[in-house]
């Protein structure tokens, strides 16, 4: 049985990407998680990637896994990319390094130092010429965007783009209330729908040429789809891919759950 | 502030070996802890290493950094290996890929498909022709380098050889018996200075020319040394490298400990 996966930072600029990045003197640590390091990709850094994702932050399980976006936000992702042929050419960075702990201060935000190196990373990544959309998570994704788009390099770049609501966003917003929470998610299938007629047309080079068809107005079991073995490093076992969960945060009080993530194999797995 | 890091499996035969390997159908769950996946090496894979060390299994922290020899028995293993004056120029695997479950069953331990597996790794090391010493930790990573030296490819290998007690045997034996504790560390310390001295005059290349300089009976302060970061994938936090005891195995049955990694980051690290 092969177990395809990731080989991670191999080559230029990427080598020097992940040795020389940001600590906490950038990331303060009483806006972020910076104790548990910095999370930098997932999906192709070979310059096959034809759509670009820009996601927030870390969370548990993706440090754990040391890859973005690999949770139930990684899973509608996954989901979105599919209803546009790509099911491979792909590349997700997010718009901090670090999880988010509390809220993230507009001058941490702006700070030239956080966007100067998440801008050599997108630089890196549009650097080949094939990458033909480029979809954001949220607001703070979209700002990302925008602020590269701003620089002498990003005005020239032309791309397909959309500013999408984060793919856990309704639960975020609903905090347990059930109709709340089919609302919110309503409303997201709606904007990642005309998100998805907009940029559409301009992924030329799909992995699997795919008609379009629309979300529901909730989500449909297909909507969200594992992620692919050859996303993650080497060896890593299945159920961190095929289930959520797993990873939590625990304590008695918030430095504790600060301190602690802890793993716990999903039933099933041992019997 | 740079932050080398090891870029892991990236060229060939690596890439087949950490696509390719056995699972529970070889390694049974009653035997080892296949649920956490597979954890291949530590160190150079670009045939610089001339160092081989064999040790025994994973256990919970290298499940979480996902190299092998991590813990207590890496530092004490990194400052045996500089003794040498082998600093970067090593590579460690181990007997087994997965972690030991109770005991290991000797028609497991003498399975073909898992020996020939393992001996693809060892080949793949020795292939460069750049090894000059191989040290094995413990009677079963003995066991491993013997069957190995059995296979035609085996027997026309001159190399350097030291069987040697694992690092963290002293504890696994004394079971919290103080005065067996020093006895039997006093114990391991003779059986690597007669080892050091077989082996030594093989390294002819070492990173830095060292003396030989025996251990006393006791473990000295630099007797052990932090793994260094050019050893650990991309992004891990420094805590990772210079504590331990940060991942431990929690639950209230065996099985529930099984399920369980629970990381704790060390006091001091967030205040």
């Amino acid at each position: 049985m092969s177990h395809p996966f990731d080989p991670g930072y191999v080559a230029e600029p990427f080598l020097t990407l992940c040795s020389e990045y940001p600590g906490a003197d950038v990331y303060p640590p009483d806006q972020f998680r910076t104790e548990w390091g910095p999370i930098f990709h997932r999906g192709r850094l070979d310059g096959s990637a034809r759509i670009l994702v820009i996601g927030q932050d870390p969370a548990q399980h993706e440090s754990v896994i040391r890859r973005c976006l690999v949770g139930e936000a990684g899973r509608r992702a996954q989901g979105l990319l599919r209803k546009l042929g790509v099911t491979r050419s792909y590349v997700v960075i997010n718009t901090y390094l670090y999880s988010v702990y509390g809220s993230v201060k507009a001058r941490t935000r702006k700070d030239p130092r956080l966007v100067d190196y998440r801008d050599r990373w997108i630089h890196a990544l549009l650097a080949g010429g094939r990458i033909e959309v480029v979809l954001a998570f949220g607001r703070v994704a979209d700002e990302a965007w925008r602020f590269w788009k701003a620089t002498p390099a990003g005005e020239s770049i032309d791309v397909g783009y959309a500013a999408l609501t984060h793919p856990t966003q309704p639960e975020s917003a609903s905090n347990g209330d059930k109709v709340k929470l089919a609302e919110a998610t309503t409303a997201l299938l709606r904007n990642w729908n005309k998100a998805l007629q907009a940029v559409a047309p301009r992924v030329q080079h799909p992995d699997v040429p795919t008609p379009f068809i629309a979300y529901g107005d909730a989500w449909a079991d297909d909507d969200r789809i594992g992620i692919p073995e050859f996303d993650f490093p080497a060896g890593l076992p299945a159920w961190m891919r095929e289930q959520d969960g797993w990873a939590r945060r625990v304590g008695p009080d918030d430095l504790a759950k600060r301190r602690n993530i802890t793993i716990r194999i999903p039933k099933g797995v041992l019997t």
